[in-house]
């Protein structure tokens, strides 16, 4: 077999271990979830997803429960295997111990102590390499960690409502429900797998909003909380504020325009300040979610209002965009869209559609 | 005046701007703490320091206060000046624009990002640059951030009281002051200007320690609590657990041997957990460091026991040391300390020496 085609059972695999990287997305904190799959004469004899909290990674534990039998079988990796030395050995050379004597990629790790150097190792060792099975589904899924690699960032996800007439769901004067309960149950999934949430504060202030994820089991996994608030006008009796010693509330504002009171009395019910730059008055965006990489947030999802929207789609920021779209009309009062089904832009490549109740959701990627 | 030499002004006002940055350490985030001196014919007319939370940056705030001042002058600038464009202008072009004639800096900036084009920005406007003045000096103060850029981990500072016969203050039969009053407070100021701190779980079982700062008025400073704790022990009763919500604690435990209601219980007190990996059945610190990291941990204070401060030693991640000696002794049912003043080894430099009352403190760094 020629090491430059993949096999169907080499896709058939591949894909099999693309979902499996997907059981602890959002919680691997800083590390990605990826999936490993060890396959011997067409049975699969070990599998490893990397552990909640990112260790073990995915290797350690698939060579563990294949044991012996990996010795000459292929292993599936959905990342680049890591190269760099820590106490443990890299997962590159755990695959040489072992003995595998093929390894299938699909993406390919752009972390500057990885980068080639972990299929460099594989092959070293003699080992047949064949890289970027799949890579594009694979890369989909690792997106947050590829983009927080390469551009020092999170991997920004905005999701809106739209209604019939084009108008989100919310407005000045408090909350409009224009989707229905499949939606609502969706993007309590979608915050449990992203590691912060970030409205505007026109939308805090008009919904007093709690952006937890209440879906049963899945409660301790809501995301850190962020309000784009420069002049710090988040109230103190706000849901944000007062639920923030159970799940972080962060507040990004201009320093020079936070009085030293208004600080404090944030900060006694445990909100935290991210000091930002203006820009023509604004925040700036740009340095706000390079602060926020820093910080080890990998996946930011932007849940609105619409000047939030339109600021981060202004500034090109948006890398995953999800439109959930209602037959239902909101009318006058309503808030126009800053972008709809019909307005995506061509950068933005239409990944899935599905029908939630009687509602669709779109989800578009951008290309890189 | 040549530009490859710094004159005796030049050097005292890098000194200034070095001690001025100071002024935030600890406090600015992701983003180091540093010091901008804009200076016209022998004066200062701008001064600026990172703000609290890491923006804005040193420069921006420099040149404000000089404004048309600034026209002709001499920058003094702790670290190289970021040349990487957000939405607002990087502090290279800032300096430019300004028209600022000279720039002289200390240290210069490992970021990829910068990595000396902020000092290349500078010469290709005809802005005369002079790099490296008290580089060692600015160095010293910037060590977390550039070991973070370096090494991808937190600065680590081991720090340890020990008794005239060689022992620790800390007995499995709990806290010995073997140190004094001077020392504490300065160990709280040290706590202050830390992004975390690091116990091993017999010193947290046998001390039931806070791990605050209790320093008037710097109290809101305290750092992240982190407990060496590979089989997650610490009970819920403990101050660490108990305070968790005021103060983050986290619990660096190895996933496998951590029941779900363990976790649960700790985790209902608001404790986070750290997920590592084990190397000889203890928990592998290279890695944990690198996860500390990820997550913007800049620095690290190893407040003990033995047997942590003998692990970060054998793994040689101690980046500081700090023992304050006593002329107490403890006598039997001491702890033997790792380290004392007369075995620390050759790699480490003495940077400082100074009296704590009746006790001695000595700090040292490693070599790089």
């Amino acid at each position: 077999m020629a090491d430059t085609e993949p096999s169907l059972d080499d896709r058939r695999f591949m894909a099999t271990a693309i979902r499996l990287s997907r059981r602890h997305f959002g919680l691997t904190g800083t590390n990605p979830s990826v999936a490993t799959l060890i396959v011997a004469d067409g049975v699969i004899v070990g599998r490893g997803v990397t552990a909640i909290g990112g260790r073990p990674h995915a290797e350690t534990q698939a060579l563990a429960e294949a044991g012996e039998r990996a010795r000459g079988a292929t292993a599936y990796v959905t990342l680049e295997p890591c190269a760099h030395h820590g106490r443990t050995p890299p997962c590159a050379e755990a695959l040489v111990t072992a003995g595998v004597s093929r390894v299938v990629g699909a993406a390919s790790d752009p972390d500057p102590r990885v980068a080639g150097r972990g299929y460099a190792i594989l092959r070293a060792a003699g080992i047949a390499v064949l890289e970027g099975v799949l890579a594009e589904n694979a890369g989909d899924q690792l997106n947050g960690y590829l983009i927080r690699s390469v551009k020092r960032r999170p991997e920004v996800t905005l999701k809106l409502a739209v209604s019939a007439d084009g108008m989100i769901g919310l407005t000045d004067e408090g909350r409009v429900a224009v989707t229905g309960e499949a939606v609502r149950r969706q993007v309590h999934l979608m915050r449990a797998e992203s590691d912060a949430i970030l409205i505007g504060i026109r939308t805090a202030l008009a919904d007093d909003p709690e952006l937890t994820c209440r879906l049963p089991g899945l409660d301790s996994r809501s995301p850190i909380r962020i309000v784009l608030d420069r002049n710090a006008r988040l109230p103190a009796s706000a849901k944000l504020a007062v639920t923030a010693r159970l799940v972080p509330t962060m507040v990004a504002a201009l320093p020079e325009t936070v009085g030293a009171e208004r600080r404090a009395e944030l900060e006694s019910r445990g909100v935290t300040f991210l000091a930002t730059e203006a820009h023509e008055g604004r925040v700036a965006l740009p340095e706000l979610m390079e602060d926020l990489g820093a910080r080890g947030i990998g996946t930011l999802m932007v849940e609105g209002g619409a000047d939030a929207a339109a600021q981060f789609l202004a500034e090109d920021l948006v890398d995953r965009l999800v439109l959930f779209s209602s037959t239902k009309e909101i009318g006058t009062g309503g808030v126009r869209a800053p972008i709809t089904p019909a307005t995506v832009p061509a950068r933005f490549r239409l990944l899935r559609e599905s029908r939630f109740g009687a509602d669709i959701g779109q989800e578009w990627v951008r290309a890189h």
